[in-house]
């Protein structure tokens, strides 16, 4: 999943983007925990190298917060709904200031329940969904976190656009390595990869987007939709698609993906009425934990020594993305030219030096 | 979803296979609750018009009885785990009895909790995942169902089995229709699907399948494995698969897919230690009922009318498999010839009427 690569652009150290991404919020307007929550998420893609969900976004939040789309200074407000579950109104907050309280509430109730699960009414875009099911593993639970969005992906055998990317994320705790970590659109690209391509000026992959008459085409330019995952068995692309609008959007009462405003505008200053559902799973609450721990163990032991096709290599969900982090560590996160310009207009408005690039 | 019709196959009514399919467990030993649980979700599938998962299984499981793998008359035992949620150990009970129980479970856990999950363990085959979704849907709540198998689908870029089938299945009630209905394997093709096509002689749909050597083919004979769901984006559906492998065999501390033994035997005497998982969720527990029923309405009707591509046409999940429901409901459900003789040979092993076919 790294992004395709830029051999001109320039690494920032990550500290060095935390730092900007949080003075920028902050200089827009949005209160410390909006400011470090969507940061935080940023910097979630950015490390793990999901470079379209990473700071990529600081500038359409900024447009966003500025504009009155996303509220800077939320009041959330959380409903108990039974023992297990509850609905957070969350004020149309940064979806990842909405997101990760979602996530913390459904570990609470997970902790006496065994399960928590936690609807989110009045979001807004939340970025990368394995932010937050990382949160539940971080507690030493299995998160699960879906959202519907706009909608950029055709049915299957549709001619036009209908559901949203609408991604499902989960991540699992391991005893001594890093959370498996699955975080994928059900489409067959994420529109803001097709955006990445763009931006870089390279053909997309074939069968993942349609031209405005539902045709196959590899042109970023002239994708006007998205396939859903699966080519000839897409049916099962789009009812898992199905599945996330329902729990994100029907059992919040919130928008549709095709009732939500483009995320792109030119309206920046209504609040889309998003919704998301967000899941935490004690594993011990159903097995002793060395039992879990030794069973993910096997599995994820017998799955990386699994044999290949030729000159590939299998891998966990996770695998590329935890490789990717430790290189990041330490090289820095690489930005592809509209991003580092934007950073640089952003620095000029609020009065902030533009992040500086690592050494090399 | 419809299998490939055999214009030479004779059709039985349901009622008469229902009750063909009790005696013929009830004279294998099955205890009346696993009789008609194992019959409930076989005429389920069969009344839907997934032969795959239908009466078709019938002698499978006589076998799977008769030699000691499945438990004809199991002591079933629940260990609470929270407030939400609990364990089953089925005693090595029939997948049906187990998987129905459980869901019952959640239920109630979710009646109070708003969300229940139970993690079965020592349960067998329990055929279509969607019947036990049903079960919650036919309770007012949203029912998920996944379970793990032995192993028959590659990784992406892998060249061996590792994953099973490894379905999901999802139902959501609906206030004036019959239940949105999803249930899919995470691999392109089920593999029982792939044993259809063999009995009826018919070339497999492309990408589906791959050989002994991990190379793909349309040859139901050559069949070895099967492919990730996804294509090109085969980690996607390998990912899904680990995701249900996580809660199907780790949570539940059960045998991993690619150490299940083979369905298709020949050991049918020692159990096969599977696990499985469902959940209930509740939607008023979220949101008022009013709310809830007119969003999935809002959803359904945009759904059908979305734009199809030339010769096509868009539907739900479910929509054909109700669709169908119908029609076997007057017209029968056709039976191929393998299980017809099969099934005349198990009237004779047992002293029973041969199931006689709907006039036509």
């Amino acid at each position: 999943m790294t992004p395709p690569a830029n051999e001109t652009s320039h690494r920032v150290a990550l500290p060095v983007l935390e730092r900007f991404c949080q003075d920028v919020l902050s200089a827009t307007g949005a209160d410390d925990a909006s400011a470090e929550t969507a940061t935080r998420a940023m910097l979630h893609a950015s490390r793990l190298g999901v470079d379209s969900h990473g700071v990529r976004l600081l500038n359409h939040y900024v447009t966003a917060m500025a504009g009155g789309r996303v509220n800077p200074r939320p009041q959330l407000a959380f409903h108990d709904g039974g023992g297990a579950v509850a609905t957070l109104d969350a004020d149309d907050a940064h979806g990842a200031r909405a997101t990760y309280a979602a996530m913390a509430r459904a570990v609470d109730r997970a902790s006496t329940q065994g399960i928590g699960a936690v609807g989110i009414r009045n979001s807004s875009h939340f970025g990368p969904a394995g932010a937050y099911a990382m949160a539940a593993a971080d507690a030493g639970m299995i998160g699960v976190t879906v959202c519907n969005s706009d909608s950029f992906v055709r049915l299957h055998d549709g001619a036009s656009r209908f559901h949203g990317t609408n991604p499902i994320a989960c991540a699992v705790p391991l005893a001594e390595q890093r959370p498996w970590l699955l975080d994928m659109a059900s489409s067959a690209i994420p529109y803001n990869r097709v955006q990445l391509y763009r931006s870089l000026g390279q053909e997309l992959p074939a069968e993942t987007c349609s031209d405005a008459h539902g045709e196959d085409t590899r042109d970023p330019d002239q994708a006007e939709m998205l396939a859903p995952l699966g080519g000839a068995f897409g049916f099962k692309g789009a009812g898992l698609a199905g599945m996330i609008e329902v729990l994100s959007a029907v059992v919040t009462g919130m928008n549709l993906s095709f009732e939500i405003a483009p995320m792109g505008g030119p309206d920046f200053s209504t609040p889309r009425g998003l919704g998301a559902f967000v899941l935490a799973l004690r594993p011990d609450a159903f097995v002793d934990r060395a039992t879990f721990d030794a069973g993910m163990r096997r599995y994820l032991n017998a799955l990386r020594a699994s044999p290949a096709r030729s000159s590939a290599r299998v891998m966990a969900p996770g695998d590329r993305e935890w490789a990717e982090a430790d290189r990041r560590d330490t090289a820095g996160v690489p930005l592809d030219p509209v991003t580092a310009e934007a950073f640089q207009t952003l620095a000029q408005r609020f009065g902030l030096s533009s992040p500086v690039p690592v050494e090399g």
